[in-house]
């Protein structure tokens, strides 16, 4: 019995059988990164996606999350057309600041920073997310030794999460943030110590694919905001809101209605209790601006049968995809959206698993889809590569040689 | 309610109340390493473990898979130990040959071999498992073109597996090795084309705890050698009769018992069939040998209390230990065993997750577990770290620093 396989995102089209990306054939695109396994992004769907959140959202201001994806020339590339970039470690901070973006517009999350970290997120003048009391402790001592006044958030922990989401970050006890009812103290703290406080970021899930739970989350998270900041006595300048929109990865998830999110936002944000009149917000996402902009692209070494079954063998794998073998986060394994790219369209004739190359059996592709007849020399494509995939990837395992990135057709126009 | 975390392993003790390992304090190897995270190994385990395999196993070969942890200070001090090293890949195998190893005495095996790593085994002289019928063509087209004669064995999917194997590798249709039933024309066509055949290479499975499953696999191993020797009509100079010793990780697990093994494999190696008389058996581990020997050893950079719940969180986590988040291949999550380093074998105070430093509900390295209280700069060791540990993790992952890794109490001397 075949297994489906993901659903292909929208716009992928061939040319005389062989995928397009950004305009361009997948065989041609590997000969010019000189191989493969080869993660291939376009900037273009990067663009729609960025789009449809302008025309979705009345002034919100979209941050990109950038651990869904650092690779430097698509950073680059999107943070100049964002207002903000999140980032999780001192590493992603100097990538952020390396891509243009000015300090003011870098904020930084993260439940274990340490002191140097801290204090070079305060040198630099980003914004610090601060996961507890201990943290802004630490922090103020350091801006005082340093002789900066700090930008300081206070991530919240709220006592609620997005319903069905994918990755529960919030309504129970985590590691990230203040839970809400201590938040109000802290507040008044890093105001009295003369901190630049710059409000609330409030994260409560991701990977959320029905629109009314964002919905939910949302209306909740914005009366929060101002029963802290009324708490506090201070309204937040800003008010990160999280993100959470999810891509549909697996056969029979249908794409969240960003534009249904947007519009009771916006119906929310327009009622908004006083105390936040002044206040911006912010939509922080990842793996909905980017997942669909990446494939990752590996050649058939091997076509093989073992005991009636039929195997591909790719010169890929887990070590380059983790979350598509299925070992990141997933309780139960389901396929990716896959595809022959060089028979792209062609009628499934036979049904065939798709493995990496690493020796064990953790490193699967796609189980028993059906497929066009291919042999060695063909391309496979996984879909969905451009969010928590190289850079998530063990990619040292069994020590194969690194894959190769590359932008495609980028539109190198400024936004 | 609290949930047990794994046993740790045996001979690990303390000074003053800190973790030793190779006899030194785990706060001066921090020191000395330059920092935390720090994985440390200790040669003196391994030892312990080859000696343990030598005494129980008599005139079997032992040899290392490279997979398991290719450190390069640990791979060298292995290599000197052991009879062979088993490799992955064109990297392994050119860390293996740095480590001292001579090529006749390195196999390498793995589904996707690219024709280049195919020509670059047969230029340096090591033995290729052949994993199917496809590969041995291009192997023997290669060697043509290089003018050299290959070394090659045949990697056989058995019929059967290891009863309650971590993780299946034989018995069904996989992408690993040939068919059993495939071999004998295989090899007979490989002595045919003049190749150097050196045996068969039949794994069945892996991370067994079962000594019987692994008595019944090892005859099982010994008897399909004996047959496809027979119908090949050519005996094998080697048969590895693959792996797949395990190691306790989890609360209830009890050790494999290896004299056991070793005791029934003599039997049934002193009444192998005549074919098989002047042939030479080597089993292979990984695993069983480095992974006691490796500890990870990270610091609580904050104490956390999050909704009556306890949170150390350590600058340490999933990228350098994804198999402690349960994402390695696990279905169900379970607690490796972990300690606080600093307060080693004080009492169990209170309740509290230990989790790392990324921005993600994944980065777990132990769930509501019993530990002495404890508060930030302690040190927490995470056991059973030497085996798929830092090259099997996301090491780039929110672009955190690396981990560091060193040898401790290395006995120096030649073995």
């Amino acid at each position: 019995m075949s297994k489906p396989s993901g659903p292909i995102p929208d716009g992928f089209a061939a040319q005389d059988g062989v995928l397009l990306l950004g305009g361009r054939r997948a065989d041609a695109l590997v000969e010019e990164a000189g191989g493969t396994p080869l993660f291939v992004y376009d900037p273009g769907i990067v663009a729609r996606q960025i789009d449809r959140f302008r025309r979705a959202f009345d002034d919100v201001q979209l941050h990109y999350a950038v651990k869904a994806n650092p690779y430097e020339p698509l950073l680059r590339w999107i943070a100049s057309r964002v207002d903000g970039l999140d980032v999780a470690s001192e590493g992603e901070m100097r990538a952020a600041l390396g891509s243009g973006a000015a300090a003011e517009h870098v904020s930084f999350a993260g439940p274990g920073k340490r002191d140097e970290e801290l204090a070079a997120a305060i040198a630099a003048g980003v914004t610090l997310n601060l996961e507890g009391e201990g943290e802004a402790q630490r922090a103020l001592a350091l801006a005082a030794r340093i002789g900066m006044r700090p930008r300081l958030a206070v991530r919240v922990n709220p006592d609620f999460e997005i319903r069905g989401s994918g990755m529960r970050m919030g309504g129970s006890a985590t590691p990230f943030g203040v839970d809400a009812e201590r938040v109000p103290a802290l507040v008044r703290s890093l105001v009295a110590a003369g901190a630049d406080w710059r409000g609330f970021h409030i994260y409560a899930g991701s990977q959320a694919l029905e629109a009314e739970a964002l919905v939910e989350t949302q209306r909740a998270t914005v009366a929060l905001a101002a029963s802290l900041a009324r708490e506090a006595g201070a309204p937040p300048p800003l008010v990160n809101l999280g993100g959470g929109f999810g891509l549909p990865y697996f056969h029979g998830q249908q794409p969240l209605d960003v534009e249904r999110v947007g519009a009771a936002l916006g119906e929310a944000l327009a009622a908004r209790p006083l105390i936040l009149r002044p206040t911006r917000f912010a939509i922080e996402l990842g793996r909905w601006l980017v997942g669909e902009a990446g494939v990752y692209l590996t050649r058939i070494v091997e076509r093989k049968e073992s005991r009636g079954r039929t195997f591909f063998i790719t010169d890929g794998g887990m070590h380059h995809q983790l979350a598509a073998s299925g070992n990141f986060g997933q309780v139960v394994r389901r396929n990716y959206p896959v595809a022959i790219a060089t028979r792209f369209g062609a009628p499934a004739e036979e049904e065939a698993s798709l493995v990496g190359c690493l020796c064990t059996p953790l490193d699967r592709l796609a189980d028993d889809v059906m497929t066009p007849r291919a042999e060695a020399g063909d391309l496979v494509a996984v879909f969905l590569a451009g969010a928590y995939g190289l850079s998530a990837s063990p990619q040292a395992f069994l020590a194969h040689p690194p894959a190769r990135e590359m932008l495609v057709g980028a539109p190198n126009s400024p936004p």
